[in-house]
């Protein structure tokens, strides 16, 4: 299934929400730690308790290569769990030059076969295109982050009274042929989604920032659901994944998404 | 030893050359290919062969990521050949959120044991904190990029006037106040080096681009000599670790670097 099928078909669904699986393994409850395969058996355990609400699952990159190869086995066995008709998204951003470009995209596509992947657009159409090349996937190229430092640069006035942030939303849109396209937005940054919106096109649109960093995803639904827009999903990783440190952390794991997926607007 | 004092020895022994690691196993040399330690062995041989005359080497994560586990066990054995007073640098093109970013500076830093990274500043100050956060290190964050497509957002006009890249420049700095900052700069982008050299102040430079991409190391060497300036090395990936597809691989690789060693302006 292609991977923007997944979103739209889980929308209908009424399932907005993505579980980022930022599975760090000194913050795993205690009965795990000392387990071998800790990592791999939470998110077993993560993906099992969440699977009937999550319209995605994120694995962040960071938490895994922190810990090299065997932090790397762990990602490619917790890829096999995410249930097909789930889109599974690398959280990575990437972007770089060409033929190392080609390389990034063979590992997230080929090697982890994931649906989807986030990208920096720093460096230019060129470091993206070898993502772009693949049309059933959906690359998620970062438009406005939820952290603070997302004012340093990405809001930056250009000389045609442009935020940064904006133009690069443009040209997302243009590059989006093939329908696979996506774009990075801040949940943390309602008021530039309410202003911004009407520019998304058809992109699809991951919000992620709800929860740690403060973001509501009841402010997120109300402004969506004002421009009669789906095609989007709103990412929570710690509040979800870490809501019991204790041998409950599935069970409480489960409460939440519950909780978050009945918010309506 | 501190990474910026490699970068500064090194210079002083008339030494500006960084190998590029770009180690593809689709383009190894034929008796090795069969070879299921392949990777690790052309790196091997190729470090051994270059080490008088490299100032750095850098690793490039796609090219071992595309194998997953495997390929970072590769990795992990590499960074352990480098010797002692050679930089060693992670080119990851790194920057998130902010825990996420102490994931990725425990990876680069404490697991993998590297002097230097590669950073991408579209997220601003808070993205690269973690890693700023190591006085010992150098994390050279990308200004000027040597691919085509840093015309699509790095050049682009702010409404003072400058280009985004120099705002970038000007930011980086003021970040530099532990001298653990660097930049990278295209060798591609020789006019633009010219006029914004005198802005670089105590930053590290990286260049990347000669060879494979169209930058020459004469052009490079004249610019900085002109200005009187040290403290840069020119990365070389291609043109060096795939000089000859045959056995003699190894030592096409170290008559390559000494051909660009010698080079004078």
């Amino acid at each position: 299934m292609k991977a923007l099928e997944k979103i739209l078909n889980n929308n209908k669904s009424g399932k907005f929400i993505c579980v980022g699986l930022d599975s760090d393994i000194k913050k795993l409850p205690k009965i795990l730690q000392s387990d071998k395969d800790a990592v791999y058996k939470f998110n077993s355990e993560i993906i099992e308790a969440t699977k009937d609400y999550a319209a995605a699952y994120k694995i962040n990159f960071a938490f895994y290569e922190q810990n090299g190869s065997k932090g790397l086995s762990e990602l490619e066995k917790t890829v096999e769990l995410i249930p097909g008709k789930i889109l599974s998204i690398a959280d990575a951003k990437r972007g770089d030059i060409g033929n190392t470009s080609e390389m990034y995209a063979r590992s997230v596509y080929e090697h982890f076969k994931f649906d989807a992947v986030t990208l920096n657009p720093y460096m230019g159409k060129d470091s993206l295109q070898p993502f772009l090349n693949y049309y059933d996937k959906l690359n998620f190229v970062l438009v406005l982050t939820s952290n603070p430092g997302a004012n340093d640069f990405e809001k930056l006035i250009l000389n045609n009274g442009r935020f940064v942030y904006q133009e690069i939303l443009n040209r997302i849109n243009q590059w989006n042929e093939n329908h696979n396209c996506g774009i990075v937005f801040g949940a943390t940054k309602i008021e530039e989604l309410k202003s911004n919106i009407k520019d998304f096109g058809e992109l699809t649109v991951l919000l992620p920032g709800v929860g740690a960093q403060g973001g509501s995803m009841q402010d997120v639904k109300n402004v969506f659901n004002d421009n009669k827009r789906e095609n989007y999903i709103v990412n929570v990783s710690r509040s979800i994944i870490y809501k019991s440190p204790d041998s409950d952390f599935a069970e409480a794991a489960r409460n939440e998404i519950i909780s978050l997926h009945q918010i309506k607007s």
